[in-house]
């Protein structure tokens, strides 16, 4: 038996679908950056990820700071050729992404409201908070979130923080995410679990972590609708 | 008597300054409007600040919002006459806005651990979420202040948020900041009190605001050092 007070829930590509629309800015990006050399030699989108990287100190994560580095690789590889029309198109794809629809992954609302009818939840989610607040508020799930945290880093100081707000300990806490660098490694380092949803998508900084496969405080499942399940198998002490 | 049980302090321009690196970033964008166009005609400002409120839905708060509604203002401007190189010297004045120093308000430190000494505090600031938090680290306040709230608008409903979970009713809450839109206006409305320490410079869209002069729940102090006295006045129910 294990004492879950707690259950934590990611929200990009946990709840709603978040990564397609960033790789659907990048195909947008690619298209504007072909109009002035040739793709095929360009390395255009690990160029754009190299930028993103070197600027994550400034600008953090979210869809603000991925247009501003969009528009400051632009300007780079097209060696200050791009047009004042093309950089306005950059900007664009920036707006866009922010006001994209936020499609619920399928099955999350029942699974979110299983788990919540039985241990107290709270949102735990990364980037911009304006459009994060923005997303919760059309995703038709704000009423099964009373505590949403948005931070910009997941990392272990941050859950901490959150845990200590809720006074609660690791163990008490089950975080449940699409990340194992984001989501479950941090939470599993303070001696917490994790449930990991995989999606098909995973952005190239988020693939990078430290987590040996099989770890005996996670768990695996496929769908929304084996979540419950899991975190019940959890708190029972059911062996994974 | 009044109960106080919470003292809310604002960020930029309460504790450190913050408007002035904005004006900053504002003049260096006008001189690179002025490459194209004659400034005496061309009301910059005026039109980067429509810009901003138009976006403001989309961008929210912050310097990074304020650097895309710079670029697509400059591109609108100059008719896209600007150049790739002038329109990375405006993500620039992004990227150095994001990292100036922070400067403590005179007498800040003092004013807030005098407050501190007798009740709860804490921080609720309005912008980029990963720009205030570098800003808190970096002001070496973060000792003082265990709870801070970034929010992406500072209206009754988000103030009401916040002194829920604090579990406060408003009665109990004094806010303190500069401006009287966003710290003092709403908080007054919820019924809770405000100390105002107006500062030398507000952003235009802050000095719209819809309060009365001498409101029996709001205090006016000139310098920080006014302030523990002004919130033991609020607590012992001394008339302002």
């Amino acid at each position: 038996m294990h004492d879950i007070r707690l259950v934590g829930f990611d929200g990009d590509d946990t709840l709603w679908r978040s990564e397609d629309y960033y790789r659907a800015a990048e195909k947008r990006y690619e298209e504007i950056i072909g109009r002035y050399i040739d793709l095929h030699d360009a390395g255009t989108l690990r160029h754009l990820l190299e930028v993103e990287r070197r600027n994550l100190k400034v600008f953090g994560y979210g869809v603000k700071g991925m247009t501003l580095s969009m528009i400051e690789a632009a300007i780079e590889l097209t060696e200050a050729r791009i047009s004042a029309r093309d950089l306005q198109q950059v900007v664009d794809i920036g707006r866009d992404t922010l006001a994209h629809p936020v499609e619920l992954l399928d099955g999350i609302r029942d699974a979110v409201e299983a788990v919540a009818a039985r241990w107290q939840v709270v949102l735990v989610t990364k980037g911009d908070l304006f459009h994060q607040e923005d997303k919760i508020a059309r995703s038709g799930l704000a009423d099964l979130f009373p505590r949403i945290e948005i931070v910009s880093e997941k990392d272990p100081p941050t859950y901490a923080r959150v845990l200590a707000e809720f006074g609660i300990a690791p163990e008490q806490f089950v975080m449940v995410g699409n990340s194992l660098r984001s989501d479950i490694e941090p939470v599993v380092r303070l001696g917490g679990w994790g449930v990991h949803i995989p999606y098909a998508l995973t952005w190239a900084h988020e693939a990078d972590h430290g987590l040996a496969e099989a770890h005996p405080r996670v768990r695996t499942v496929a769908s929304a609708a084996e979540l419950p399940e899991a975190i019940t198998r959890i708190a029972a002490g059911t062996a994974a």
